[in-house]
């Protein structure tokens, strides 16, 4: 069956003339001719990578990175376990257009691109290799979810989590020093707890940020205030003019402007830490997604007395699956496991014990390189479609795309962003204005999320934002 | 094969003489002889009991009486969608007896009988239709778990569970009442803070009562009052002494005393709820478990305006899944969900949508009756076993067993409780005194949890503790 299928595909490439282009680029066009044309099927399985790299002479990357592209703009599903797929015809590979009717909407309009940021592609989300874990937790007798659980957490789950954070975010811990917790957000509660039962009036905010955190800590009673954010990240001499004790931070990726902040900044702000004995807190949402190189250690592992580690599998796996970890520094691990056991909350032990069976197989590892990849190939197509695009020449260029999920898109001066996303929703493009996470002014922008967006989109989500923007500039 | 199947297990009764006990009582001695003898050996597949009722031309409830009683046992496994097994050979299905080696132990001796109250015996959980629902949603489009689910939980899981407790617990209610927790003390969190927010200082609890929701209530702010229990249940008098204005109580079980509220205390609770404009926390923990006649509906049911309710999944499924439902009166709605929201913490949607998938397809339901007959078992094999044992005449009877996953044993008078669970422990026996839930003394007692206990195993249970107290008596 095997050959059958190589055989196809590759006779699929003879049809396309050697046009100069890389061979990678050669198989991407044709297979995708094939799906246009309808004679590659929706279900229809592909040979796997090795098998057609085999017969093609070539190496298994150019195969992989074809089928990524084609994953990527929606042509293809790749499903660990089950191989690699024609995607279902929907709404995602059909080319956008005008609404089907011209009669004024009478409802809200559907969403055609869903750009709001924060989460990932869900309709990646690992379901064969979920599954597997699950039912070998279910039946393994020495991955047997305990009776009775510690409220930090599973051990078995706590150790892999440990060494995951020591093997890709440079966070060297020992399952004892990781708490689990419901996600990002019920970490800063705990934190927000003890650090406002310990003295803590106020919590110092990049500005922008995101809002979320800002309100769960105020919710712990802490005053939130405001800190800028420039081209090299928070500004810490704006942070030590502020007189806080505490503050909140995104290192690797911050939200929303992207910006990854700078080795001298860095320092700076571990200086500050230990000067004055303030602690740090490091939200660490989406550091497993940077494409240009590896991606930037975290604090914490800098300094483990000074920075209050979080991370999560929303921005990963799915953010419907509530599982996150806390990382405190030791003088405050006891505190921190007394506020988690007193919010009487936690992930379930059974997907505690998955998610470390899916570290544990390599799964997860296998899980971040696959949509990496995918998510770099959406960053380009959004990046290229809002750059190169002639009409908006004076906005851009896009900022932050180094890592994370989402881009800040700068607009003319004098545009107020929030009208902007308002008229792209009336055309279903759901995206977010940069004023929705700033405390004080800033030049207006829009925050774009691209995990869901595929290329075809990207380029008809450019032109609809030029679009958009004339019409503006015709009333005004 | 089942032909085959049934022929042999037909062939064993007819081994048996007809001695003129019941015919389910003979199937069940003519199986549990086979396995004995090694004749039918771990893993061994047996009839369906539709095929094998049809062969000896009884009814199927024979079969289905003497197979739960097999497994109640250990003797066989039922699991859902691949039949009824011989159970492996474990610690669980062999005679418990003397430590292997008499030379003294060094280490906590290992737990043979765990008799822990608090949780379900876990190897029963429905791991065929869970990880058949989570398949389902992770896989059907309209099961699909949304991006951002609300604070509240997935509406299709509140639906689901809405529908579940009108029609299990008497508690008619909308999707919209119904709150997703982390279980039971994170509900207790929620509702003891905005409680405490509204203005109350202290919460009125059963004592003997489950110290986790007093240890969260007090974390929120709320001075624990403490108000004996009687053989009726809650003392409403004596709450009405204590001039508070909540109180905590499980009315269809009360834990650890197993006491059924009486009709006469539910109608003076809920006046005095009415009178004093007081608010009641019903902990509906074990309600699913009632095993002579229906289970008592919900005191929510009859007056949503005073009682916030309390459920969970950690009696039925397994603790460590941590998901339960809050069901607040509907002028306390809004600031619950806040309070949740603001707690940052609930269940994973995923999770959620499993479980709702569960009750949809009536996996659930399955589930409760297939363990409810065999907890049934347990408990008669212990209440046996305790009673009628000859030298432990001057203790019990045992109390509370209508319901529940455990009993109160009663010690004779003068006997430490305390002493007498650490001698129990030195061999082999977990089990909690009575003292371990009291605030103000009361008579010595044992509070069993019967969920894990085979019968053999209850009536060795009996033996050692019959021995014990002879120990401590040689000892005086």
């Amino acid at each position: 069956v095997a050959t059958n299928r190589t055989n196809y595909v590759t006779g699929l490439l003879l049809e396309l003339p050697d046009d100069g282009r890389a061979l990678h680029s050669r198989l991407t066009s044709a297979i995708k001719a094939a799906i246009v044309a309808g004679r590659l099927t929706s279900g229809h399985l592909l040979p796997p990578s090795r098998v057609l790299a085999a017969d093609l002479g070539c190496s298994r990357w150019v195969v992989n990175e074809a089928y990524a592209q084609l994953a990527a703009e929606g042509h293809l599903q790749t499903l660990q376990g089950s191989g690699t797929r024609v995607a279902p015809v929907t709404a995602a590979t059909r080319e956008p257009g005008r609404p089907a009717s011209s009669r004024p909407a009478l409802v809200a309009p559907p969403v055609v691109a869903d750009l709001r940021p924060g989460a990932p592609d869900v309709t990646n989300f690992p379901t064969a290799p979920w599954t597997r874990a699950l039912q070998h937790v279910l039946t393994a007798a020495d991955w047997s979810p305990p009776v009775f659980a510690p409220p930090q957490g599973v051990l078995r789950a706590r150790q892999l989590i440990a060494d995951y954070l020591g093997r890709v975010r440079g966070l060297p811990v020992e399952a004892d020093e990781v708490l689990l917790t419901c996600g990002t957000s019920h970490g800063m509660a705990v934190a927000a707890r003890v650090l406002a039962a310990r003295g803590a009036l106020r919590l110092a905010v990049e500005d922008p940020g995101w809002p979320r955190l800002h309100q769960v800590a105020s919710a712990a009673g802490l005053r939130i205030e405001p800190v800028a954010v420039d081209t090299e990240g928070l500004n810490v001499d704006a942070l030590r003019r502020t007189d806080t004790q505490v503050v909140l931070c995104a290192p690797a990726h911050q939200f929303p402007t992207g910006t990854v902040l700078s080795a001298a900044r860095r320092r700076a702000l571990l200086a500050w830490a230990t000067e004055c004995s303030a602690m740090i807190i490091e939200d660490d949402y989406d550091a497993e997604f940077r494409y240009d190189r590896r991606p930037v250690g975290a604090l914490a592992g800098l300094d483990r007395d000074h920075v209050i580690y979080l991370g999560s599998t929303s921005k990963t796996l799915h953010p419907g699956l509530r599982l996150g970890w806390l990382v405190p520094p030791p003088e405050l691990r006891r505190p921190m496991l007394d506020a988690l056991d007193s919010s009487a909350a936690g992930p379930s032990s059974l997907d505690q014990l998955t998610f470390a069976r899916l570290i544990d197989v390599g799964d997860y590892d296998r899980h971040l390189r696959r949509t990496r990849t995918a998510y770099r190939i959406r960053r380009d197509a959004l990046v290229d479609a809002l750059d190169r695009h002639p009409a908006l020449h004076d906005c851009g260029p896009a900022h932050g795309v180094a890592a994370g999920l989402q881009l800040m898109f700068p607009l003319p001066h004098g545009r107020d962003d929030h009208t902007v996303a308002a008229l792209l929703a009336d055309r279903g493009i759901a995206v977010a204005p940069l004023s929705r996470y700033t405390v004080r002014p800033r030049p207006p922008a829009l925050v774009m999320g691209y995990s869901r967006l595929t290329p075809t989109r990207a380029a008809w989500t450019a032109d609809q934002l030029a679009t958009t923007l004339a019409d503006m500039e015709v009333d005004r």
